[in-house]
């Protein structure tokens, strides 16, 4: 995997893909499915996740306080959502869903192989738990393998699309000079 | 304007499009682009946007406590961008990009016309602006002409896509059954 630039590693996740979150609670790893997430600060970067206490995740997530964010590209559409179909409680979801993990390199939770985009992060603030299920998450490590790659997003209703036809405005972005380049 | 069911407006802003927040300061309206957004609690709804200081809508927004979030169709990209790319400091946004302001019928922002979707919202929580620039709007009535349209996403680098070949998975989301109906 080859480490990316932590200053634009938010452009994986402005489009608003779904991503799957990985954990390790000392015992075997762990990976959830998720889309209420977005950027807080691109430059830090830090990004806020939505989950519940009836993930099992979350136990893992708010203890440890570290996970991995993994962007899936499309050819992992059927695993992205069959991965979100089930919990961590009755399976092995590494073993299952034959994921390949990599050890990462700041955390213990683990990189994903099979995504193209993997992002380190430690828990920022957990302040936001009780209130509204947000996690705000720093990333400290990113590694992207491809920077073009089409990502899936979910319509909030069981169909998903991915990233279709591509436009590049940055000629019209004159007041973002830093933005875009 | 057809009315929407507010418990299913989510799902017009799950899979990250770039989205229109417009604002009445009692003299004129305003509109900015961002994309910085997510869903905080879908059934309420209740979603997150992070703004800055020098957006002239923040202090709008902060001081009248309402906006309307409009979600642009992909025939609205052009618009979309050059919206993002000037500040309501200098022009009329409305009078410039033409758009068609129609009253809301909880708040004094305006609707959108030309967008397939509009969100009356009000300030459900601003604890959070001063450490995060973030604001937290609870939705109050939802407007959507079409529930189908192809939505405009940002990939943070003055890229843009839409939405692409879409995908129905919901047989396989069997352990969600609210939330596909």
């Amino acid at each position: 995997m080859k480490e990316f630039p932590l200053a634009k590693a938010y452009r994986f996740l402005e489009s608003g893909p779904v991503i799957l979150l990985s954990t390790f609670d000392g015992r075997k790893y762990n990976v959830m499915t998720l889309s209420y997430m977005m950027i807080i600060d691109d430059s830090v970067p830090l990004i806020a996740v939505s989950m519940g206490d009836w993930d099992h995740s979350f136990k893992t997530l708010l203890s440890t306080k570290e996970c991995v964010v993994s962007v899936p590209a499309d050819d992992m559409l059927e695993k992205t959502v069959a991965i979100g179909n089930c919990s961590g409680d009755e399976v092995d979801k590494f073993e299952t869903f034959s994921l390949t993990s990599v050890r990462a390199s700041c955390v213990k939770a683990p990189l994903i192989a099979d995504c193209p985009v993997n992002l380190e992060c430690v828990i920022y603030d957990d302040s936001l738990v009780s209130k509204y299920n947000l996690i705000i998450l720093r990333v400290v490590k990113a590694w992207a393998d491809r920077a073009q790659f089409k990502k899936i997003h979910h319509n909030g209703d069981g169909t998903f699309f991915i990233d279709g036809d591509t436009f590049d405005m940055r000629t019209k972005m004159t007041r973002w000079p830093d933005y875009i380049k």
